[in-house]
C-alpha cells in the first residue's frame, strides 16, 4: 500500500479534531484511499504544552519550513487562523507543490481569489469546506452537486454563537446580556465576542458562500451588515405573536437581474425549516434553479464537525494525487452580468412606540402612504400607559423608503421612539 | 472544445428535466466540463407522441442498441424505470464501455450489487443520486463529503406522497382518505398509491442508503415495514397533544454491536428538524461519529429537482472521462461485523379504547410492568362515554415484549381494542 502524507499547520480545536478522525476512522480511511494516510508532522507553537492528546512528540515541530518544503508531504491543512501568515504559508506550500485544505474563512475570505489563482497557476487543490458551516457540505454540494443548476438565492444562519444566544432569548425569554453570558459560560461565544455579535464572522462566510455559488467576489467588508446586539426580548415577543422567529440571516440572491447580498437579523415565518435551527446548529437554505428548495443543516462549529469537513477535503485531494484529474475554477460559475446593489427591497418589521391617544394610527398610516408604504399588518400591543409599543409589517419596500417616512413621522412627534427595525423574509 | 455524448433511456418525466436543464444551463455545464455537452439520442416507446417539449425527432429512437453501442456515446442515463429491462441495458451499456447514470430506486435496491461489481469489472461509473431523495445529495454526502465518517444512524422522511397525507392530516384535521385523494388530484400520489402508503417506496430508498452507508447489503423485502394506512386522525391528533408529529421514518442504525433497520410511521418530538418537513419534501437525518447531527432537506421527487441529481453526476463522470482516476467502491464501508437484527427496541405509542372505570388504568399498569415495561406518560382522553381512549408511551422496549403485554390484557378484557401502536424516536 502506498502512502498519503499529511502536515498540519497548528495544532488546536480543528487540528486535534482531524488527529482524532484519523486515529477513530484509519481502517475505513485508508481503505477509502486505498493508500496508507500519515500525518507526518504538526506545527506547534510549543512543543511542550500539555494538550490532553497522545501524539508523539517527533511528529510536532516550531518550524513552518520543515512542513511546507518536506518532499515527502502531498497535502498541508492550515489551521493556524488569521490572515497574514495563514496566507504566506499556504503561498509557500503551493509554490513547493502541495495541496491545501484550510478551515479558515477569515483567509479565503480575504484572498481566495489570488489563492485559488495561484492553485491553478502551481497545478494543485486548494479546498477550503470547513471555512463555512463546520461539518455540513456546503461547499461540495454548491460546486459538485448543484454544478448543473445555476443559483439563485442563499439564505444561511452560518454563525452558531449568535443562533445560541437569540435561541435562549426565543425559548427561555432571556434578555440579550444574560444569554451572551450563558453562551460564553458554554463555551458558545468568546471572550470578546464582538465578531460573532455584530455580524463580521457571518460576513467573512458569506463573502465565501458568493465567491463559491456566483463566482461575484465581494469583500467581507463591503457587505451590508447588523449584528443582533440591538434586538430585544419584546422584539422576539412581538414576532412570535405575528408567528415569526427571529434569526441572523446571511443572504445572497438573485432578483431581476440585480444582485443583493447583506447579514441582517430577519423575521422568518416560525414553520420554515429555517426556523426550527436551534442553539448553536447551522443551516443554508438554497434556491437552485433545476433544484428547487434544499437546505442542509448541521453542526458550524467544533473541533469534530469541523474536522469531518477537513477530512473530506482531505479524501477527496488523495483520490486525485498520482491522477491527471483536475478540478473545475470557480469562476464557470460568474455571474458578472449582474447589478450588484447590496441591501435590496424587503418586508419590514417596525417596532415603535407612540402616545396612546386616537388617530396615531392614522396619521402614521397616512404618512407610511405618501412614501409609498403599505402594510401588511399593524399590532398594538398593551393600553392605558402613557406610550404603548405599536408594531408593523410592511409589504416589500426599499430601506431609503423607510427611513424618510419615519423620519417625517418622528419630526411630527407622532411617534416617541423606534425600537427597532427588522427585516422580514417570507421564503 | 471537445464533446461528451449522453444517450438517454426513457423520456419520462425525468428525461424531461434533463434535457430542459441542458438547454437552461448550457453555458454554466459547457464551463464546469470544459467540454461541449451534447444528447445525442434518446430512447421513447413512440417517437410520434406530443411530449409538449421541442425535440428534434432524429434525437428519437425506438432501438435501444442505437444508444447502447453507439461508440460516440459516453454516458448513458436510464430513467425508464422497473427492474428486469433496466438491469439489462444497464450491464450492456457497461459491456459497451458506457459510464451510466440512473435515477431507477428498484434496480439500484435490487441489483445494485451486481451492478456495482459490474461496473468495477468494465471499469466504467455507475452513479444514482437521483435515486433517493430526488434533487437531495443524500448519495454524495455519505459516499464523499463524510467519507472519514462512520455512520451511526440515519433517518429519513424518503417519500414526498406519504409525507404530504400525514401533512394534510395533521395540519388541516382531513381523514386518511380524503388526504390520499388530495395528494391524487395534486399528482403527489400514483391511482394506485399501494407502493408509496405501504412502504415499499421507502424499503427500496433505505435498501440503497444501508448499501452506501453501512456497506451492508439487506434486500428490500427483508426490510420489516409498516404503512401508513392505520394512522388516523386520532392518532395525529393525540400525537400532537403529547408533544409529537407523526412521519413515515425510513431507519438505520447501528447500536451498541447490532444493526436494525425498519419503515415504520413514527412519533417524532415536534421540535425536531425532522418533524417541521412537511408536505412532499423529503429529509434525511446522519449522525456520523465525527460530524455528529446533518439534516439534508429539499424536493424529494419531480423532474427538475431529479433531473439536477442525474445532471450532478453527469457532470462528475464527465470530469472523470479522459482521466485516470477511479471512484471509490463501496465495500470500503463495510460494517459486516454487526448482528442484523431488524426491528430493536424502542419507545411506543399505544392507542387504546377502555371501559371507563375506576382501576382499568391500575390493571393495565400492573401488566405492563409484569413484562418488564415502564411508561414515560399516559394520557386519558374524554370521559363519560362506554369506552374512552387511553394513550400511553413507553420507554424503551422490545416489539414482542409490548405484544405479550397487550395479549394478556386483552384476554382479561381490560381493554377493548388496541387501535394503534406506533414507534416513538426522541432523536
Amino acid at each position: 500500500m502506498n502512502c498519503i502524507k499529511i502536515g498540519i499547520l497548528g495544532l488546536g480545536n480543528v487540528g486535534k479534531g482531524v488527529w482524532n478522525i484519523i486515529e477513530e476512522n484509519k481502517n475505513k480511511i485508508d481503505n477509502y484511499l486505498g493508500s496508507n494516510l500519515e500525518i507526518k508532522k504538526i506545527l506547534v507553537r510549543d512543543i511542550h504544552k500539555n494538550r490532553g492528546i497522545a501524539i508523539p512528540q517527533e511528529k510536532l515541530t516550531t518550524n513552518p519550513l520543515e512542513i511546507i518544503q518536506d518532499p515527502e508531504i502531498d497535502i498541508i491543512i492550515e489551521v493556524i487562523g488569521g490572515i497574514d501568515t495563514a496566507f504566506e504559508y499556504i503561498k509557500q506550500a503551493f509554490e513547493n507543490g502541495k495541496h491545501v485544505v484550510t478551515a479558515n474563512k477569515a483567509v479565503i475570505a480575504t484572498h481566495g481569489n489570488k489563492l485559488r489563482a495561484l492553485a491553478q497557476r502551481y497545478g494543485v487543490e486548494l479546498r477550503y469546506e470547513a471555512s463555512v458551516g463546520g461539518g455540513i457540505p456546503i461547499i461540495n454540494t454548491l460546486t459538485q452537486s448543484l454544478s448543473a443548476n445555476k443559483i439563485d438565492e442563499l439564505v444561511g444562519i452560518i454563525n452558531g454563537t449568535t443562533n445560541y444566544i437569540l435561541t435562549q432569548m426565543s425559548d427561555f425569554g432571556m434578555d440579550f446580556d444574560d444569554a451572551l453570558k450563558l453562551a460564553q459560560e458554554k463555551g458558545y461565544a468568546e471572550a470578546d465576542p464582538t465578531s460573532d455579535i455584530e455580524g463580521e464572522d457571518v460576513a467573512f462566510k458569506l463573502s465565501i458562500l458568493i465567491a463559491v455559488a456566483f463566482g461575484i467576489h465581494i469583500e467581507p467588508h463591503e457587505i451590508p451588515r447588523e449584528g443582533i446586539t440591538k434586538i430585544s426580548k419584546k422584539d422576539i415577543e412581538y414576532a412570535s405573536q405575528l408567528g415569526y422567529k427571529i434569526k441572523l440571516f446571511a443572504t445572497a440572491k438573485k432578483f431581476d437581474n440585480n444582485f443583493e447580498f447583506h447579514v441582517h437579523p430577519t423575521l422568518v415565518p416560525s414553520n420554515h425549516p429555517l426556523a426550527s435551527v436551534s442553539n448553536e446548529f447551522n443551516a443554508l437554505f438554497i434556491r437552485g434553479n433545476a433544484v428547487g428548495e434544499l437546505m442542509l443543516y448541521g453542526k458550524g462549529a467544533g473541533s469534530m464537525p469541523t474536522g469531518s469537513a477537513v477530512m473530506g477535503d482531505i479524501l477527496e485531494i488523495g483520490k486525485i494525487i498520482g491522477t491527471n484529474y483536475k478540478s473545475t475554477p470557480l469562476d464557470v460559475v460568474s455571474e458578472k452580468h449582474l447589478n450588484i446593489i447590496g441591501e435590496g427591497i424587503s418586508q419590514y418589521y417596525i417596532h415603535t412606540e407612540v402616545i396612546d391617544e386616537p388617530g396615531v394610527l392614522g396619521k402614521i398610516a397616512s404618512t407610511f402612504g405618501k412614501y409609498g408604504i403599505s402594510l401588511e399588518s399593524v399590532v398594538q400591543r398593551g393600553r392605558g400607559n402613557s406610550t404603548v409599543p405599536l408594531v408593523f409589517i410592511t409589504h416589500e419596500i426599499e430601506r431609503k423608503q423607510l427611513d424618510k417616512a419615519l423620519e417625517e413621522i418622528q419630526n411630527n412627534n407622532i411617534i416617541n421612539k423606534v425600537a427597532s427595525i427588522l427585516r422580514v423574509e417570507n421564503l
